[in-house]
C-alpha cells in the first residue's frame, strides 16, 4: 500500500487553471494534489545574443520555488547569490522539454521564457511545471495569432511529464513527497503526443534498478502521461 | 476623477486569506485589488549570530517578485545574483513595520521570517505585504502558543500598511499601479492600532509637497488603515 | 539635557568645504560636527542605457563608509563583494533627493554621479551626503557651462537635509550618533528652498510616534533645513 | 557509416592510466578516444555540516573544463563567478553514479572528493569522468586501507558510464563530439557491474525517440559497459 | 628634465599627519605631494581561522581608492561586486610589507587590520600607502601598549616605501602620475631602517631594463626611503 | 646542502612538450621537475572594448590550478565564485612579461589568450607557466602566419621565467616546494634573451634580504634563464 493510498497507477488529483495571473500572456496553475506550480509564459520582442541574426526564435525556462513552499524553509536563492544546481537542473530540463514541441525558426525573432514557480512542494513540481508550461505556452501562442504576430502556429505537438518510482520493491506513478523520499528509485518521464520520449531522467536512490523495473515504470509513465496530456486537452477546449 | 474610478478615500477590496498554503506556521493571501502577495512566517529554533546568548528572539523578512507578476517581465533575482536595491529596501521595511509590534525578548531564542512574495503587482504591494504579514505573524504566535513553546504572546499591538499620494493635485488613497507612475507624489505609512506611526516614507516624484499636502494624505492614510485593521481582526475572528 | 549639551533645535557646527580633491568636477567635504563625508560630482559624457535615445540625462549617487570611519571596524563592501542593503538605500535616497531640484532634460544626454564617501561616521551621514552633495553638483553645473558644454543652469532648487528624533521624550534636531542610537524615533527629511519636502523617511526605534511628535519634528527640521541653505548660500557665493 | 568510422556497437580506444598525478590518494587519467580527463579523489577528515555527528562519510564530486579543452575556448568558471548549469548538472551526476557503489557509513566520518577536470575533450566526457573516477575512488579506498584508517572495503560494486545516440537513424555507441552534435538523441547510461542503472539521462535533440529505440541504445549501452568494466578490472589488477 | 620640474633623486613634499580621523587605533594621512591616502590601524581581539589556536596575531592590510580619487571616475569596486586584481595585489604587498617588521607571536592572538583608502590620487599610492600604514601600526601598538593588552612592543624594525622608474632613459625618483604613465620602467621598493629589502617589485613598461638601470633605481630608492625613515621619525617624536 | 640535493646554480630537469592538446593554435606541456603546467594560446578574433578601434591586437593570460594540483586539496576557484588575488597577480604577471615580447600593433586587432592550467605543483609553477607560455604563443602567431592572417611575425625577442631564493643563507636556484616553504626569500625573475629585466618581483620571507644577496640572486637568475631560452629553442627548432 502507498502512503497516499493511491493505486499504483493512479495519478494525483490534476487541475490545470488557465489565465490565473494576469500580466503574462499565458499564466497557468498546474495541481498535482498538493503540489502547485504556477506557470506563466513571457513573450519578448528580441532574441539572446547567440541567435543574433539567425533568423530564429528561443524558448527558455527559469524554475524556483518560493522559500516556505517546502515543509522546512529554504533559504531564498535570490539572497544567497545563487540559483542551486538543483534549480539550474530542472529549468534545463523544462526548456529542452518544452523546446520539443516547437519549431523556433517559425516563432520568429523573440523569446518566450517560461517562469515556473512553486507556490506548495508535495513532490513532483518538475513534471507539475512541464505539463502546466505547455498550456501556458499554447496561451502565449494563440496571443502571437490573435495579434497576427505570427500566422502559423510553431507547435508542432503536445507535452506532458510524470514521476514514476520503485516504492518497496513495487513500480508506482506519481510520487507525492513521502513516496518519492522513501523511493528507491525516482525517475520523471517527459513524452509527447505520439508516446515518444523527449527527457528520461532516472536516477537509482537506494539500489541500482534493473531492465524489467525500468521497463514497468516506463509503462506506468506512458499511461499517466496519456491522461495528462487528455486533461491538457480538456482544459485548452473548454474555454 | 482617479483612473481607477474609486473615491480619493476609497480603499481598493481588500482580500486577506489566511491558511493559504500548507506547510508555514503562518500563511497568508494579502489582496489588495489587482495587486496579490503570499505572506508566509516561518518559525525556525536558531537566531542569527549577532543575538547569540543575548536571551532575545529575533523577526526579519524577505520580498521577492515572481518575473512575471508585473506588465513587463523582470530579470529573476535569483538568476542575476543580487536583490536590488529597491527589494533590499521594501524587506528592510517589512521586518521593521513587524518588530515594531512585537517583543522579541518574549519570543524566545528564535527567528520568525516573514517571506512576502507578490504573484501579481497592481501598485502597493509593500502595504499588502506588512498587511498580510501581520495575520500571517498572528498565526505563527498562534502555533507557538499552542505548542506550549511559549506561554505569553508577545505580540503587543497590530499594525497595517497603506498608501497615499497626490494625484493630478489631489491626495488620494490606495494607489493602483497606474495611478501610482502618475503621481506627484508617493507614500507609504505604517500604523499600529493606536494610531501612532512605525514608518513614514514620502518621496516627491514630479514636485516637492507642502506641508498641507503631507497633512492631507496623512489624515487619508489614518483612515485607511482604522478599515484595514477592522478588516483584519474580522478575518481573525471568523476562524 | 541631550549627550551632546546642545540645545534641542541646536544643529552641530556644519562646515562645507568646497573644491575639497582636484579631479573631480565638483568636490566637497562635507561636516556636520565630527561626521566628515567626501562629496564628489563627476560628469560623464555617456547615459545608462534606459535612457538611450531619450533626450535626457541622469544624475545618480553612490555612498561608501571608509571601513574605520565608524567606531567598530566595518567590513569592506568591496571585500564581501556586495552592497548592504543600508547602503542601497542611503545612495537611492541621495540620488532621489538630487534629482529633485535639476532638470534631466536641461543636463543633456550626460550622467552627474554623486560619490559620498564617509570618512568619519557620528551620525546623519546621509543627511550631511546630500547637503554637501547639492554644493558639489553646484559646482559640477558651473564647469559645464564655463566650458559651454551647456548654455543654461539646470538647477531649478536647492535642497538640503536633516535628522530629527525624539530623545527621553524631547524632540531634537541633527543627532549625533550616542543620541542616535538611543533615540525613540529617528526620521530624515529633505527639504528645498521653498519649504517643500522632497523627501520624509520616519522609523519608530523605541515605541511608535504620535501625529503631534511627528509635527514637532518637522518643525525643528524644517527650522534646522533653513539654516544648512543659508550656509550653502554663503558657501557658494565666498568663492 | 559513423563520421568515427567505428561500427555502432564500438567503443574508442579507452586508456585508464593510474596514479597520473602524485599528490592526491587516487588519480587517473581517463581516455575516451581523444577525450582526456584527469581524475583525483581526494579524502578529507571532516564532513559537511549537513552530516555532523551522523556517523557517515560523504563523496561529492566536482568537474571543470579547461578553457581550451574545447574546440573554441570557452570562459573560464573561475573568471565569470559562477558555474555554468551543465557543470552542475554534470558534478551532481557523477557525485550520485560514485555513491551508487560505496557505503558510506562505512567509510566513516571523512569526504571523498573527486575532481574531474577537462584536458581535451571530444564528446563523452562525463562518461570517461565517471569510468575514471571510479578507479580513483579504488584507489582512494586502498590508501585508506593501508593506513588502517578503515579495516572493511566500503565499495559494494564497481560502476561505468557510457553514451548512446540515434545518428541517422541509427543507434549507435559512445559517441565523440562530431556525432554528438549531429545527433538526434543523446543518452548516458551509468551502471554496475551487476548490469542494474544507477542513472539513466536521455534527452531528443531532433526528434522523440520511440520505445523501441530506447531498447536499442540500451543493448549498446550494456555491451558497451561490460567491456569498460573489463577494462577497469584489467587496470586494477595490472599492477 | 622631468615633468614634475623635480631633481631625478628629489621626492616630492612629504607629509604625514597622525590621528587624522577619531575611532581607529592607528589613523595617518599620508601625502606624498597630490596623493593622499588615509592609512587605519584598526585592533580586534580575534584571529582568522588558520590561525587559531596557533599563539599567534596577524596583520593584514585592505586598499581602496574613492571612485573619483583618479582623473576619470572609476567604478565603486563595492558596486562591481568584486575587488580587481590590482587592488587585491597592493593590499597583499602591504600586508607582506608591515608583516615584515612586527613578531606575531608577541602581538598575542589579535588582529591588526591597515586600511588604506586612496582620497586623491597622483601617482606611488603603494608607496605612500606603506608609508603611512607603518605609523597606523605604531600608534595602534602604543595603544595596545597603554591599555596594558601587551607588555614588550612586538615591531621590530621600520619600513618605508617609495617608486623609482626610468623616464627618458633617466632613473627618478618618486614619480607622479604623469612621470609614471610616460616611464619605461616603474619599480616599487620597500626597505626597512637597515637598508634591506623587504619587497622589490619591477616592471618593464616600454622596454626591458639592464642591470645598469636597476642598480641606478636601487640606489635611488635606497636614498629615497632613507628620507622617508627620516621623516616618520620626526612625526613619531614631534608628539 | 639543499632539500632537492641539487647544486646552488641547478635548474630542475626541464621539459617543453609542444602540440601537447589537439585544439588550441598553441599549446605546451611546461614541466619544471614535479611541476607540470599546461600552457595554451588560444586565438580569437575580437578585442576587448577598451581597443575598440584602436588598431591593436591584445595579449592576456589567465591561470588556474586543479584542485588536487596541491599536496592538500585547494578549493575550487569556480565554485568559491571568486579567483584569489594570488591567481590574479599570477596571472597578470603572465599577461605582462608574454606582452614584453610581442608587438600588439602588427598582431591586428585579435587577441591571443594564454591559459596556464597547473596539473602538478612542485614549486615555481609561474615562472614556468611563463616559460611554456613563449613556445605556446610562438606556436600561435606561426598559425596566423601560416593561415596569412598576418604576414609578418609580431614577436620582438624570447622570453623565460625563473625563481631564487635564499635558503639557509645561500642563494639557491629554481626553486621546489619544499625549499620554497623554507626559503627566507623568494624571488621570480623574468628576462628575455638579451639579458634584460621583464619583470623582478622579490619578497622576503623570514629576513629581508640584503643588496649583496640580492646581487648574487640575479646572477643566478641570469645563468639559469640562459640556460631556459636554450631549451626553448632546441624544442622549436626541433619539429
Amino acid at each position: 500500500m502507498r502512503p497516499s493510498g493511491r493505486a499504483a497507477n493512479e495519478l494525483r488529483q490534476i487541475n490545470l487553471t488557465r489565465h490565473y495571473t494576469q500580466h503574462a500572456e499565458g499564466s497557468v496553475l498546474a495541481e498535482f494534489g498538493k503540489t502547485k506550480v504556477i506557470c506563466t509564459a513571457s513573450v519578448e520582442e528580441r532574441v539572446p545574443r547567440f541567435l543574433k541574426d539567425k533568423k530564429s526564435g528561443w524558448l527558455t525556462a527559469e524554475y524556483g520555488m518560493l522559500p516556505r513552499s517546502t515543509h522546512d524553509r529554504m533559504q531564498r536563492e535570490a539572497s544567497t547569490g545563487r540559483q542551486g544546481g538543483r534549480t539550474l537542473e530542472i529549468q534545463r530540463l523544462i526548456g529542452r522539454s518544452l523546446r520539443g514541441v516547437i519549431d523556433l525558426a517559425a516563432l520568429g525573432e523573440r523569446t518566450i521564457t517560461l517562469d515556473c514557480d512553486v507556490i506548495q512542494a508535495d513532490g513532483g513540481t518538475r513534471t507539475a511545471a512541464i505539463t502546466g508550461s505547455y498550456l501556458a505556452l499554447v496561451d502565449a501562442i494563440h496571443y502571437l495569432l490573435s495579434k497576427n504576430l505570427i500566422t502559423t502556429n510553431p507547435i508542432h505537438g503536445a507535452v506532458a511529464a510524470v514521476s514514476v518510482g520503485i516504492y518497496q520493491g513495487i513500480p508506482i506513478l506519481d510520487l507525492d513527497y513521502q513516496e518519492d523520499s522513501e523511493a528507491e528509485t525516482d525517475m520523471n518521464i517527459v513524452m509527447n503526443e505520439a508516446g515518444a520520449y523527449i527527457e528520461i531522467q532516472g536516477t537509482a536512490e537506494g539500489h541500482a534498478f534493473h531492465p524489467h523495473e525500468l521497463q514497468a515504470m516506463l509503462n506506468l509513465a506512458k499511461e499517466g502521461i496519456r491522461q495528462l496530456l487528455t486533461t491538457q486537452d480538456q482544459v485548452l477546449n473548454h474555454n
